[in-house]
């Protein structure tokens, strides 16, 4: 029998195990059940041959590492088992734990971000022995259960356990299906660095007939802000741009082929044009290969709108998400943010850091990479819409650098309507046994390629 | 007897009508308060022999006009009888309305915002009436009722009731005592015009991804902002200062004189210099004689402190309140200010005007001017400080534009600890007697100056 046909024969075996793993709340402040998923994986990993371990960090739920498979070649299989809340409940049709099948499509909290891939995954492996037999390569699961809080102790985990996780590559969650029905292909993740700007200027808040001598916190972070970005999107802050790799003859094709409906997003966006004005080729640069700044929030003194509460507010806050590109530090962005603040008179700004994750990118013509978008010929119908990076951001640079090895998202369970983060969370049946097939082909196709 | 004789000897009596004004709650929210202080102004000022009338109108509590004295000449005195809200009244020590002499200061809510000047000012009728006789000029105190929650139906009242309010000069609450113990004389009050500037520029708020591509309504709200003000305080919209008079020979003599605590001050505020770096006569002029942009209140997406959510948001709004100098007219800036964001790229940002009062300068050299200043000497033990205007804003413009006449804030009740709007408001006893005296003083004086 082809690999086709063994998972459609089994299609209702493994939905069963998607339903199992979507039965279970894996919710972050559900302990107990996030344990029991864990063990849920670990059993059926363990089942299929695979030697289980579990990845220990003080304060997280365990990671963990199950390895599976022969020869000397390894690929590192990046997922992971919790899953968003599931608020506002009121909004689900069915129950977000009780997973139902309406209209061609699994509804569950999870069962896209990324129960869905992950149990595909462990199906394939059934399919690949009865087809095929024993895996040609290792495969290790790395399957960590805080990614839906931000990965908090992912990077202490990885550097723990670095010597276990080595791989000539790495398979990230997944990526989708596109409106089309083009199986995306990404290579990485912007970076971010997350600040929040402080200025309390006065003891108090004053009657604002004292602005005529009383120096206002509020226009001080206004003066400073204007200082940091231009009206076409470029960053101002000294020597942001010090470390951004310009995209390559490879990168600049990629783009080129991938789709992108202008008209559709701005009509979602609900505006005329873009940042810059840009458009085509240009756009998609400025889209995966620019770097952003951008304000969060902003508040400071009387905001009830319609009244006229005349005040001269103490102090301001901002909040600024920088999405950094290759090889953008997120540290070193914030170090010149405030030496750039310094510099001009606005040092009494005060600039906590948030949040930082680096960026990464991966060449689509690493082993792994020539996998991912080989294994999509003959599973769907469509050629891959091959994007150098994904515009959000996600904790893959100690996988990508701190052990090593190129990375790719590969054609994963969602569609544009999987609802991710959001209530009727869903994969549609066929995607789901489209990457059990898929995952058969690039463990296939990354065997057949040379080291 | 002596003025200052009969006001002593009668002290117990005057505190008595003082004590009695302030048991009534004038709350905004009280109508039936409202109607019993206007009833108990009205038939104390009839009692010694005033003609009342009622100046109605539509949804305004009643404004009172009692006429009293005889002769050619008029003074308009203005006055309110409403209070402010007592909230926190857990931080009274004595009931708001319960009035109790503590230290020397009488403790009420409007005690002194300003039924402590509008009853002294009664009780001066009857002192003048029994040492002196029948009054020589004609006194108009014109009472309103909505002074605490702006003054909404003032200007209609002015102008309804224009013909019956006209005099040869206009009495303004009071200003008050300094701490120095100098009574304070002010010609006028700033002007002012409060907008709110409002840009929704994207249909729905935004993964903060997609900032490298979608305009951020946020970052064009700043934009905008910085085009308005320098870091020195000067306003950058475009025919700001036109209409601006520049301080003459005889307002920066009263600024040489007027004392100021730049010391203190920037100790109050916390801060280590004034807007601007200024110092000594130009800081004053500053004070007095520049207008403000100042913005009140700003805020957009998420504004959490210590949090980091990703969101491009999909509004911002701003609350800006300038206060005027004469001779800007309000309408007259804001059509400017909408003006200079159309001519700069940012006529999509709504401009609501949400206050609108012209400021207002009189010359201390008018009769009613001379009157109030001279009537310190002998009454005061310190000389006069005078003042060109409030920094502040109030509804003088009707009466010193409409009707026509030159306005004084002669010396009032207020103390700076009188924490007039807060908890605790209170006037002297002292102040109090002394402004019923001083009140014959400018009666005497304003009816001995030529017309």
């Amino acid at each position: 029998m082809s690999v086709r046909d063994v998972v459609r024969s089994n299609a209702d075996r493994y939905l069963g195990w998607l339903r199992e793993a979507c039965s279970i709340p894996s919710l972050a402040d559900r302990p107990d059940d996030l344990a029991a998923t864990a063990a849920w994986v670990e059993d059926k990993l363990g089942s299929l041959g695979a030697e289980t371990r579990r990845l220990t960090y003080e304060g997280a739920p365990d990671a963990l590492l199950c390895e599976i498979g022969e020869g000397e070649r390894r690929i590192l299989v990046y997922d992971h088992y919790d899953v968003q809340p599931v608020d506002p409940v009121e909004l689900w049709t069915s129950d977000p734990f009780s997973p139902e099948i309406r209209d061609g499509a699994i509804y569950a909290r999870g069962v896209a971000d990324n129960k869905g891939d992950l149990v595909a995954r462990i199906a394939a492996l059934e399919v690949y022995q009865e087809v095929r037999g024993a895996l040609p390569v290792r495969l290790k699961f790395l399957v960590e259960g805080e990614e839906e809080t931000g990965s908090g102790s992912f990077e202490q985990i990885v550097t723990r356990y670095a010597d276990d996780l080595h791989a000539e590559g790495c398979i990230w969650e997944g990526a989708g299906v596109d409106h089309a029905g083009r199986p995306e292909v990404v290579f990485g993740a912007k970076g971010l660095a997350y600040v929040e700007l402080v200025h309390r200027g006065l003891k108090d808040d004053q009657h604002s007939s004292r602005a005529v001598i009383a120096p206002s916190p509020v226009w001080h972070m206004i003066e400073a802000l204007a200082t940091l970005r231009a009206p076409d999107g470029k960053v101002l802050i000294d020597g942001f741009y010090d470390d951004v790799r310009a995209p390559g003859e490879r990168e600049m094709a990629l783009l080129e082929a991938l789709p992108f409906d202008e008209r559709a997003e701005l009509e979602r966006l609900g505006v005329d044009s873009f940042v810059g004005g840009d458009t085509g080729l240009e756009l998609k640069r400025r889209y995966y290969f620019e770097p952003t700044c951008n304000i969060a929030g902003i508040v400071a003194g009387y905001t009830v709108p319609g009244a006229s509460k005349t005040v001269l507010p103490k102090e301001a806050l901002a909040k600024i998400d920088m999405r950094l590109v290759p090889d953008q530090d997120p540290h070193d962005v914030v170090a010149k943010l405030r030496t750039h603040l310094q510099a001009r008179g606005y040092g009494d700004i005060a600039v906590n850091l948030l949040g930082a994750e680096h960026p990464v990118m991966s060449s689509p013509d690493s082993a792994i990479g020539r996998a991912a978008l080989a294994a999509c010929d003959g599973v769907f119908e469509q050629a891959p819409a091959v994007a150098p990076m994904m515009i959000g951001t996600g904790p893959m640079y100690p996988i990508a650098h701190t052990v090593g090895m190129p990375v790719v998202s590969p054609a994963g369970v969602t569609h544009p309507a999987s609802n991710i983060h959001a209530p009727n969370e869903n994969c549609r049946v066929e995607d789901y046994l489209r990457v059990i097939e898929y995952t058969v082909g690039w463990i296939d196709a990354f065997a057949a390629t040379e080291a």
